[in-house]
């Protein structure tokens, strides 16, 4: 392993589970990676085939015949420097335990290290935490609040979709204490990739193209996550009403985030405050006064775009946050973290412009 | 005209302004109505053509080869008993006005009779109300709550779409008085017809494809229709943040709504209140306990499906609506109005069983 | 059972595999059916449900607390006049027999009795064909152009979807004897529901969305059906060149079929041909001359619509033929063979427009 | 102007029409590219703005900030080393050739100098050629054709989308002389952004989605240019059939071409000549043998992805080629001109992995 990745060799990279939506996206954004190459991919149902025969988008690039193998933590530890996890919470905690173990830098994807409280984890995912020891060194992975410590950190736990795009979309408000932070209310809508790619009929296409739906309205697994960093940047415990839906796209989280002022405010008091906080953050854009943004904007990128505006009939700032739950939500945030923790640049890889239309 | 319309015979229908989506969806219906029979349809832009020259789907319907003509009230009040006004508001007045005083019953899809209040009306619609006269006349046509009021009106004011979906959202607990009246905020998403079939960049395929936005946040136009029939079932003025969002589909609203509930109570007691309000209203479908609606399950009838959610972390009563907004929440509804009108069933030609998939 | 069924009492009718997206259909169409009575829906995997449970479209209507059952011939037999086979080829075989054998009128809308040659049969499914016997009987269910056979019947052999489309668009040109026989090219574009509803990865919404794909050129199982039924109404042997493709839409198949005139001929004499051909057949409407169809306008229809292009360049008739593939060519036409079987008006329950948008 | 372009220095470029689906894309590619610099944003719509105001997803981003111009061609001519001409045919002859006469190396993205003969581009698209005496100059800017060409240009007419797609498809065959040269059928399937971004009724969002229609069938305007340069390669002046059809997706062309081979060959012998022909072309994928290529795995990129069947039951070889038709058969392939023009790598700009899903 490399003693100081910020040198200009080559970072050796592994993938753990390369099958679902968050492994391909990863992959797609490693291709134009300057630094890390990736040397391991893993899948048990695909072992012995490259990536091309399962995805014929990296044909003839990069990757394309790159062998996937399975799941080996002795080999994922000598032959890599840095580990991705993009398997399911649960499955995630004992390789990502393993491989911390034998000194390899983990960026896990899952949610099973970003609830600090592990009885918070075992009550709203229903499985025992095994790996409570490394709750304290696990660095919740959001870039615009925690470069410092994702910099010196060994193990990140990757944020949720959900989270990223409402704790974004929160902070400015929250931190400068300008909100009442109970009663806040979050409709948020996702694409079809969030829900995986398992086969199911629920998410067949005939099920999901042409329609809209609820789901897990007050009860989604990310509600905890998100109480949890809100309240630490409101420095006070706070409760949301948490509400996703699913629409027939592929990609994308937009958030409506109802909230209540402290006291008056103008719009452009409250643009000043968020214009200010991001003023050094470029990923995250906020919207002029008077216009609110649009998913495709975001496509493929790690741009979170926000934004205000301020009802005065209602007395209530309403906040419309969107990522590419793909990209900024997951893997694009995964490699951000991982180029921070390698001390590159944390766009190496991530420049990117949207993907529009 | 006929002196009595409940009589076996034909009534002969109107269509005013055709070549919009709600047009065409009330050609749809009156495909399959027995009773009434649609002898004319208007369109200054399309005049001279016949119906399945504008509308394929109709070639070798009942009405495809039905000529469209220049709106003529003279020729309209000869021709026609009734008239459906499908045109924008603003244009709808004075038609309407003319219609109804050569003694037409009117059927007004526009917003121009909606609001009681005409002051209201100017300042949302920036426009004046040179009809103000016929307001007391007009009955707000949602069959559920105002059936007898509709049955004696010879001018209806067909409801807005987004009003469609919240109102009988909230009716029951409204009505019951179980919520804080004030504070709702309602979180609704539409599809593309809610904009109409002008030709403009904002509604082209490739600018609504594969994305999502907000729109109108706090400032939409249904915004006082909501609130002045909401305040009238709560019997106390209230004030409602309204939000709507753009789906990448075609038909369907979905209404997230989110209330606070007055006094501690089970979700047993809600669904008790929502069931019981709407037992004898089989249009309107109370989702069983911990199911949530879809848009696509009310695809082209006059149901609203209505799912209930008692969040007991956040002490909110979250209601989910959905309506089809072409059909419940236009063409249907208005259809549905014209046969109490006419003394017919109401579900005369409504009676459909929704499309899936 | 019935003795006669041409009389005003109701028709018992069992659908044996309700949970596919033919059976949906089915159950949608007979929603709106006048005679026809649904008592009885089988599943292995929901017996025990309601029909709502499974559909939530179909709560509160004629058929929502329909309770599934395991399908079971001899209960069948005892509480149905008809049955609709709507299960995989292969398990359809055994079924149909058993129910025929019991007296039942059969409508089986698998590909088990289409083929009139056991061997070619056993080629393409790659099964044996274990009850040969009754293929002399069964009657290939597409009515324009065998309405007596099929008003005769006891079993019928109801058409695949690709091949109801380019039947119905071929059939002019080959009876007349105006193309060369051989040398026919097809390419055919379906919706997804032509899958099926089987949970599988390559028909998840985010594999099939924003992407468009061809599947079994050459080799799909619908070119021996499709040939067997050209072969005779063109009364000699003809092979023609099929290639499929998966549109990401829900319903409907658009077939461009390329031919060569065998002489030289206007575009007027085919259309005259065509209009001439179809004269009384009300669901298959001939585009005006200069006018191609679209698949929207025949949704959940029994529409055909077929538009007619002749290109002087190449000599070439160009036939471009639209369906819904699950309403017309699955179980709108699996009705209407029912109907004919049953002596009732062709189009009982089947009097349907479009719905578009 | 840069004398030598194949130094280090930047490259000055300028887009005349911004607005568009192909100007858009420009935008995002240049983006990304080290060397060319787009300095000049031209559209007299939009002129005195920001690309950022009309394009949200260019915020933040290298020319978000870049100040929309009125099209002047001496201006363009001072402040740029190349200019991209994205606007419609008829508009960029006579921009080209003001701009080509000043010294500008020109892309021109429209068909104006595509055809050879005038006469031929007069009777397609109804307008007089007033710049003939540049066709002779005009190079036909597909690189793995003509490369050698391109790199001694001044001048390109960039292909079109379709032929892009078709030209691809059949070039090995037809070099290699294993087609019968006639009577090649192409049944081509195109996303929506190819109709342009136009306020238009046909191409809203609700006209086009969840349906598919053909259209221009024999009539597209495309036709003359694939036909000349299919003729080329063929050494034989050929007549195709070629149908275009609109898909309800943002991006994408897939070509389904129906050939006959001149002797019989096997698939292997197929494979051969296609992955020898672009064994060092690595934007041309020739799939595995057996596997048909999707519109999703070429997203955003120069892929053009070619699968092969043979058909032994109708001795066709059948050809399915896939572009993206905005980057590949637009904007990416203006960019591949340029870098070849100035000297630089091919794929400067382009080296982007496909956005899947």
């Amino acid at each position: 392993m490399t003693s100081s990745a910020s040198d200009a060799q080559t970072i050796r990279a592994g993938l753990v589970g390369v099958t679902g939506y968050t492994g391909m996206e990863l992959v797609r954004l490693l291709h134009g990676h300057g630094t890390i190459n990736l040397v391991r991919v893993t899948s048990r149902a695909e072992a012995g085939k490259c990536l091309e025969d399962i995805y014929p988008f990296t044909r003839g690039t990069r990757y394309g015949s790159l062998v996937i193998t399975e799941p080996d933590a002795d080999d994922l530890a000598a032959a890599c420097d840095i580990a991705f996890l993009a398997v399911p919470h649960g499955a995630a905690m004992e390789m990502a335990a393993t491989l911390h173990e034998k000194g390899l830098k983990v960026v896990d994807l899952s949610a099973d290290f970003r609830l600090r409280d592990s009885d918070v984890y075992e009550q709203w995912y229903n499985t025992d935490h095994t790996r409570t020891e490394l709750l304290p060194q696990a660095v919740y992975g959001l870039p615009e609040l925690y470069a410092d410590e994702i910099k010196k950190a060994t193990l990140i736990a990757n944020p949720g979709c959900y989270p990223t795009s409402v704790i974004l979309g929160l902070y400015p408000a929250l931190a400068e204490k300008i909100l009442v932070p109970n009663g806040i209310v979050i409709d948020a809508k996702s694409g079809a990739t969030g829900a995986g790619r398992k086969a199911a009929v629920p998410t067949l296409f005939c099920e999901v193209q042409d329609t809209f739906r609820a789901y897990g309205i007050g009860t989604h697994r990310h509600t905890p996550e998100i109480e949890q960093e809100l309240s630490a940047i409101a420095a006070t415990p706070l409760t949301v009403s948490f509400n996703p839906h699913l629409l027939p796209i592929n990609r994308g989280i937009l958030a409506t985030i109802y909230t209540t002022l402290q006291h008056d405010m103008t719009i452009d008091d409250v643009q000043a405050i968020y214009e200010g906080t991001y003023a050094d953050k470029p990923w995250v854009r906020i919207m002029p006064k008077g216009k609110l943004p649009e998913l495709r904007h975001v496509r493929g990128t790690m741009y979170c775009d926000i934004g205000l505006v301020l009802d005065k009939r209602t007395h209530r700032l309403i906040i419309v946050s969107c990522i590419d739950n793909l990209c900024r939500g997951a893997s694009g945030q995964a490699l951000a973290n991982a180029n921070l923790m390698l001390g590159l640049p944390v766009n190496a890889g991530l420049d990117l412009a949207p993907l529009v239309p």
